[in-house]
């Protein structure tokens, strides 16, 4: 929220209000689709709530919302794919931090999963997650069959292998010890960061049943956020101190792993995002719809602070 | 398939002859369903199919096969879904392996997952596993698009938290270095093997669209046939030999893992065993179809050696 002062007033304080509410409803809907604590096996509940109410900014279901809202759909609609996506997106983090992937002890300023708890039960909490995902869209009643089924299938080829971010994860672990080429980093981060963020931008345009070119022109939209959130993370990594990001900044550039700052350097890195907030703006004049909140958005990733 | 000889000669060929063609076309299926080992992530997909061709006995898919069958269903409805579930069931060995679960070196007689490769990959391939078990139901076109999604319900909460397999595993780390009672014991293996193989035989039954009162006598036959494969588990633990079971026996006993043999002794539970392949059999007399291949099973598994 730190941008708030760098955007036109009124632009801000409407991303910032249309931000906070996503938050409010989904970490609401959130806490009544997860088990509570109190539950049996009680530890594995504990450690999925740990990490779902970690503080997390929410970006891909708030995302997942604002492309929704744009095609007229109520929240009531939308909601429970939405927090699909930040099960999935959580699963991931509490995978990718144990020991034998990226060992991270601190995630938003917080101890890993896998370090409040134990590894056992950190493992056990990522996949009960990924299932409670599937299930939540299965049994989503506000939607019919056959939208639940769309979703279920963006949903895995988004998550999975060979095209989504678990593929990308595997291609990072892969990358760590070498020099990776740009194309190759791209392709990483396409998999890695990129697919869940362009499966939450499709899901919103598939709930609302949009046309096809209107879907087409919110995936390139999506995929162009993707690498934008992507850059600007990089570029975080190398700038901000670990107060902002609630990790050690510089970990990822020392660990040799594919960055784009330490492929390019820093000005051709800043560069690149404003061309790809550019082509993300683009994107939009495809859809004749009000797309003022996925511009804002847009712009608010490219300024982010942490 | 050792048991051929301990059944009446035309039985054991019937069963043997079925549960070798379920065999071939599951894992013809499977080759099929799964990306190839030259494709990108190469290692996450080498490893999915070191665990998924690790020469499983196809169990649940087959009883999801014989109930389906037993309803009249022609394999080319059954198969995806049948394959789906070899998917969970291997997910979750190649996860309780690892070494912060079970830590076992050993499945089947070949190095574990982790052991073959890594850890970060065995965690990935896991996870990408249970992942392409949702999406091969959602995409499979044999189903209409409300069937697909009871059947993904009915997977998710055979697979997930508070009622399904990950919540048996949870539950039974925690239970290790204790000693539990026997409702503990017997609420464990419900869950952890039990919630899989009543969903084998509840989806066979759903892809029927069996009548309300088929489908609970079928889930009451899965609920006793899990239990009795879990019963003849922990004998086979106790008094087969390490050639029969491809990994160390005795190993369960020794890490005072809850087993019916430890807590009930040898004797009572040969008893029990009994006890439970009869209440299977009770179960099937509601059942108004031939259940001649569904009663082979539970003979099958009192009897097995392995």
């Amino acid at each position: 929220m730190k941008m708030a002062s760098e955007l036109p007033p009124q632009t801000a304080s409407d991303l910032v209000n249309f931000l906070a509410e996503c938050r409010a409803s989904i970490d609401a809907e959130l806490d009544r689709l997860l088990p509570t604590a109190t539950t049996a096996p009680e530890k594995v509940h504990q450690a999925i709530r740990w990490s779902v109410f970690a503080g997390g900014k929410r970006f891909r279901p708030a995302l997942l919302l604002a492309v929704g809202q744009t095609f007229q759909m109520p929240n009531a609609l939308l909601l429970n794919t939405a927090c699909a996506l930040e099960m999935i997106h959580t699963y991931s983090l509490i995978h990718d931090d144990l020991p034998s992937m990226d060992n991270d002890d601190l995630r938003r300023g917080r101890p890993t999963c896998h370090v409040r708890f134990d590894e056992a039960t950190a493992i056990l909490a990522g996949d009960a997650l990924q299932t409670l995902a599937f299930k939540t869209v299965a049994e989503d009643n506000t939607l019919s069959p056959s939208g639940r089924i769309s979703l279920i299938s963006e949903l895995a080829r988004a998550t999975g292998t060979p095209e989504g971010m678990v593929a990308g994860q595997a291609r990072d672990i892969e990358a760590e010890s070498r020099e990776v080429s740009s194309t190759e980093l791209e392709e990483i981060h396409r998999l890695k960061t990129g697919a869940l963020i362009v499966c939450a931008a499709r899901c919103g345009a598939i709930i609302a049943r949009a046309g096809e070119e209107e879907v087409s022109a919110i995936t390139d939209y999506g995929a162009r956020l993707g690498l934008l959130f992507q850059i600007t993370d990089d570029l975080l990594d190398v700038t901000a101190t670990a107060a902002d990001l609630g990790k050690t900044p510089g970990k990822d550039a020392r660990s040799l792993k594919a960055t784009y700052p330490g492929l390019y350097g820093l000005a051709a890195t800043k560069e690149a995002a404003n061309r790809v907030h550019h082509e993300a703006h683009e994107a939009l004049r495809k859809i004749h719809r009000p797309t003022k909140i996925l511009a804002e958005i847009v712009d608010f990733i490219l300024h982010r602070t942490a």
